[in-house]
């Protein structure tokens, strides 16, 4: 590829990226998109946004990329918890190493690519991009220690940099465990895989086991039903009142917390569906339907005792995890039998697995098109298509890179699929297992495939023999490095900048507004996509590192993208997504492991490179830094790694003691009793609505207990509830009655186990 | 090779094992050489044998075997703990899946094989041993489908057999765990990296930190003091004292235990020594010298609880781990500051590395002698002596195998000494770690570098092409097989009679006794050498699996092997082999893994054997096992790997209960106080001695305690310690003043700790 063709596929991308961050400047302004892009702020701050109509709303400006570079640490943490936090330094880091290694590269490796053989040259701009890579400097060349030179020190400072990292979000992560003092998941044990006993009920069961086995620290339970047969009703009743689902207004001056929390807790006195059950039938549903339980402990040290010990002598039963916050459960997932979650993980291994491996047929496609002169000996068909003046600089320049980010638009809705479908029992936890998911196949698909399909394009060559091939895999990474360029124009560049736009919102909210004229729900803030941007913006890390000294030509535009990057993500951070749950810094090791991989990965291919060089001096350097990024990998999983698995002890007992002595333990035990239902807000008042269909007579109750959110949200609630309760009318009245007497056995069933508990 | 050249290597190791067995049989019945085979049961029944001159005593017999075979699972594990057991089962479970092999495969495969081809037959003892394997199946065979079910077969069988086995190892654990009531290392957690306090004595800074964080549970501690000092005064002490060591008699009616036990506790009065010590002194040395802690927990529970945990938010200091056992301790590395054990392992897993690649060498020289005829191609000179009759066939069925078996002899010395710079903190531990070293050793490089480098011996001919390197490594593998039968006739066959025969023993026996003339130390008895027997026994399972269906010739001599081997190896565990520690069955894990690596790796060589046959629906049904098996391996994983790690905290609560019900916790708690002695029994009596030197007037009260071991051992120690006394006032009289004073200073700071924490 020629520096032109390079330069068209810049230029049509930082047009488009001018073009969208202008639109994205002026767009933000306007009030109907308010929901777009300030949706986190909406959510949870209740701005007042006015709408009146001044010209400056019409202007582009940059006063929200100063707002974004002003924020400090502890409003990012405050705003989108330590996850974010942990995003940020790795683009702060990137921006560090990057910075250092871009200086280097450019002004020492550079002259030595440029000048690294004697012949004639060219105007710049028709220089072929292969001028700037290793493949130019000579065999045998005695300038190959600039090379070493500069990889000890990236390799170096990158490590100093990551430990610096690790220990800072280390750091947050024990402060972050000491300020939530008020997260139940602190206290409580999740408990799946209990037995089924014969003779009695599966709650009293766990009653019994915890008070026999953690007397001093267990203080009741909540038992999670299997969701099958409730969520069946459920289901059905949402369905019912489906219509009713996104209740709110569309001004913009109405208090719109409350929508977020409805009238959730005001269920009607249970008085009202006691006359349904008896005795024998509820005990049978127990027996049944126990899948899990929440435990509660009085300290969050005997919690965290109870959640890492080994329970009984088969490890599949009683088993016990540090439950995640409430907000974080994922209940669809929790309810699945502990057995069978091995063969879970199994089956989505090998879904990962054939998915990785069949979309090697795309990858190899856009490589094929990067490659225009094998391309054209192979299919001469194309000849007069090709040899159009821009044609050919479009094609190799823009289009492969275009075609890839379209497919790769799919993996992350399938690997999540797959994370789905491995049984996470919370929603980071699926985030997470979601990103090293697609992380590894951006590694693998991205970078490896599009090396090997390079490789294998060059083969296709007649005089194929096997000595040359070593040859040709030295040549393969400097020469891809052109379509790594143009992929960082595209999928870098230009996807930040429709990340900025949320052009998939944008198109959404006119459709919702404008095509079907529904209101909009306001509660619905999308949480950030940690499992697409990290391995995005590691995968050009990865790039970065391993062509840093092959072809330092990438290093300012991915130094770039990663200023872009940081003012991009802070943005939305602080704007757009909503933090409904936070994983605590885990994605941090992850994000380390990877760094960790590309330093170890670019020794490796200038080892490659200098060997075929026919440098061994400067080949044989390479192989240190091998060793003392792999102990210092090490080190860091001694130092750091056990406090991303667990917490301290010394820290919980000493929190624990605090809240003793200062009598807020009694009011977090309080809190506890209601902090994990299994059938969220909504649902319960669907519950609830069900029931009063069931008991008229029980109608006035309904909001007889709503203090918490406030009088209006009471008031809301009533044009729904006539809205419900019209549309249940409509059912056929038996099989309503039975779904009915299903939950209120299901209730009560519930609700005794509870009362046992507290007797305990 | 032919059918007549194995014959002849066959015949020669039949030959060499009769006469060993034979010669065992004889031997073991002399009293001369009790010692040598009845070294456990001398050390710890106190058998009784008299010299009498008896006919019978020089006729071989075959009673042993009998005793050996009868011998119950029970009374094995009472005479050499859990990890006999576990071997023992793997010796079972090789019999059993092998055996069925063997019929499968001699009767089903073995004809397809021989008449796999349409050729001119010789006599069966020409024949090459080609022959036999499946080399010789024309390509496109349709008889391959007998070779898949074959391996489906046996895949599933060795997989239900692996189930019941794991389970059963599982079951036993458990048993173990309730039945060693009293193992103080279930009281105790070893404490490591304690960090140092400016103020205070590293004592009170453990004491404080349990007594504040663990306060329910907490007992008391014993601090260890860095070796470094100490042990170079008793070194010095012990050299002064060594010709004193063994101290026994040669008549074998004396009471053999009182030897085991010198009397050793019989300390001098502690008030012999509190002249020496200021206390400004012996705080120092308290803050240099402490390194780590055992403390001690009321509870199996507690201490399982303060290990399992995390204790600070820095992971690397207050590391707590369940103790080992007190004869498990390995005190000479548990000193080892927690900081360095990191790199010690990246140190130890590169020398590993460095040493496993440098020993292909050997390993492909004794390929090139396996491989004749390259071989007379390649060194013409070696023609004259190559064509002498039998010589070809000593050289291609002996020889290598003799000289790969003296060069694997280096290999477990090596590894057991990588593994103690590892840092472990037992015995078991350290053998466990050299056991997995020296198997991955094995399987790397006597099974894929035997079969490598017969690839790269191949290869060597002029007309290489890339094409043809496939087409090779499946003959390769069939090939290789005639080697391997040969290493199952002189590695396995040879080298259990050599086991048996102890001939290591035999010598330094009689070096000791006839050459030296010195007297035998009862006290020695060699624990079993796991660590190079399983991975001996593993390889022989891999190589069965993998030429089972290949090669199935090498079925019938493995089986043998495996029978032999079960023989020997109970009868060396129940007379030999003294059981001094145990990891509870620890080892089954590896043995597990082995055999799931060994079904896979099957069955990948399969694939691409009947890949080569051009049978693509037989190399298809190759690939649902590999899954199965790994399916079958995650679920062992989650089912049964986590009673290996950790103790199930429910049965050990129902023990504490149960010992506190019946009152024997307070006797427990007083056995904790002697547990753990760093300075062993024999060196507490040097200490003594060398005290004693210091203090002429204490002289007398050396034997005022020695209730223990009964008087007459108090009486043989004296001989001991005139000679102590003259050696020692051999030495200058101010060193050993100095050596005194340190000890001393440091002895007292212990009692003081200890006294400390009496109190609290």
């Amino acid at each position: 590829m020629k520096i032109s063709a390079l330069m068209t596929s810049a230029g049509i991308n930082i047009g488009i990226c001018v073009l969208l961050w202008s639109l994205y400047s002026v767009l933000r302004k306007q009030p109907a998109f308010v929901r777009v892009y300030f949706g986190r702020r909406i959510a949870e701050e209740n701005r007042l946004l006015r709408e009146a109509f001044i010209l400056e709303r019409f202007v582009p400006s940059t006063g929200w990329i100063v707002k974004a570079l002003q924020c400090t640490e502890e409003e990012l943490l405050a705003a989108a918890g330590l996850d974010a936090v942990a995003f940020n330094r790795m683009l702060v880091f990137s921006i560090r190493i990057f910075s250092l290694a871009a200086i280097l590269c450019l002004f020492g490796i550079l002259p030595v690519h440029y000048f690294g053989r004697k012949m004639h040259r060219l105007e710049i701009s028709s220089e072929q991009l292969h001028m700037f890579t290793v493949g130019n400097v000579e065999v045998q060349s005695r300038w190959l220690w600039v090379h070493s030179i500069v990889l000890y020190i990236i390799s170096g400072v990158a490590c100093f940099l990551l430990y610096v990292e690790y220990g800072h979000i280390a750091r947050l992560r024990l402060l972050h465990l000491k300020r939530a003092t008020l997260n139940p998941g602190q206290f409580t044990v999740l408990v799946r895989g209990i037995p089924k006993t014969a003779n009695e009920s599966c709650s009293s069961d766990v009653d019994d086991f915890f008070t026999k086995y953690h007397a001093s620290s267990y203080l009741f339970h909540q038992v999670v039903y299997k969701a099958g047969k409730v969520q069946k009703i459920m289901t059905g009743a949402k369905k019912a009142c489906g219509m009713s689902g996104p209740s709110t207004d569309t001004t913009l001056d109405q208090r719109c917390k409350a929508v977020t929390y409805p009238c959730c807790l005001c269920g009607a006195s249970s008085d009202s569906f006691q006359l349904l059950p008896t005795d024998e039938v509820a005990k049978n549903i127990d027996k049944k339907e126990c899948a899990a339980a929440f435990v509660f402990f009085k300290t969050r040290y005997g919690a965290l005792v109870a959640s890492e010990a080994l329970q009984t002598s088969n490890p599949t039963k009683w088993v016990t995890d540090l439950a995640p916050e409430p907000d974080d459960v994922y209940w669809s997932n929790i309810w699945l039998p502990y057995k069978q979650l091995w063969i879970r993980r199994i089956a989505t291994v090998l879904g990962s697995l054939v998915f990785l491996v069949l979309f090697v047929v795309p990858v190899a496609f856009i490589q094929g098109l990067s490659q225009l002169d094998q391309l054209q000996k192979k299919l001469p068909f194309l000849d007069g298509l090709l040899k159009k003046p821009y044609m050919s600089q479009i094609i190799t320049g823009y289009l492969p890179s275009v075609i890839l980010l379209l497919f790769l638009y799919t993996v992350s809705p399938i690997m999540i699929l797959f994370s789905t479908m491995e049984g996470p029992t919370s929603h980071s936890e699926r985030k997470k297992s979601a990103c090293s998911k697609v992380l590894h196949f951006y590694i693998w698909n991205v970078f490896f495939v599009s090396l090997a399909s390079g490789a294998v394009i060059n083969q296709l060559n007649p005089s194929s023999s096997t000595k040359d091939i070593a040859v040709r895999l030295a040549h393969v990474i400097p020469e891809q490095t052109t379509f790594f360029i143009t992929y960082v124009l595209t999928s870098g560049w230009a996807s930040l900048s429709s990340e900025l736009m949320q052009l998939f919102g944008l198109i959404y909210n006119f459709i919702i507004k404008y095509v079907l004229r529904m209101k909009e729900d306001i509660a619905f803030v999308p949480t950030f996509p940690y499992h697409t941007e990290i391995p995005k913006v590691m995968l050009f890390g990865l790039l970065g590192f391993s062509c840093s000294v092959l072809a330092p030509l990438i290093l300012p535009f991915l130094l770039v993208y990663f200023f872009l990057g940081y003012v991009v993500y802070r943005n939305q951070l602080l704007n757009v997504y909503r933090m409904r749950y936070d994983s605590g810094g885990l994605y941090w090791p992850i994000v380390h492991n990877t760094v960790i991989f590309s330093l170890v990965l670019t020794q490796v291919i200038c080892f490659g490179v200098f060997g075929l060089k026919e440098s061994p001096v400067a080949a044989g350097f390479t192989i240190p830094p091998i060793f003392f990024i792999l102990s210092f990998h090490q080190y860091c999983r001694t130092r750091f790694l056990p406090l991303f698995k667990t917490f301290p002890s010394q820290d919980l007992i000493d929190l624990d003691r605090e809240d003793q002595r200062s009598g807020r333990m009694e009011h977090i035990h309080h809190g506890l009793r209601s902090a994990y239902r299994q059938f969220p807000d909504n649902e319960d008042i669907k519950l609830e609505q069900i029931l009063t269909v069931g008991n008229d007579e029980d109608q006035d109750e309904g909001c007889s207990s709503g203090e918490r959110n406030g009088e209006e949200t009471c008031k809301e609630q009533e044009p729904r509830r006539d809205l419900c309760h019209s549309t249940l009318k409509g059912l056929p009245v038996s099989r309503l009655r039975d779904s009915v007497r299903s939950i209120a056995l299901l209730w009560t069933a519930e609700k005794r186990s509870g009362d046992r508990a507290l007797i305990n």
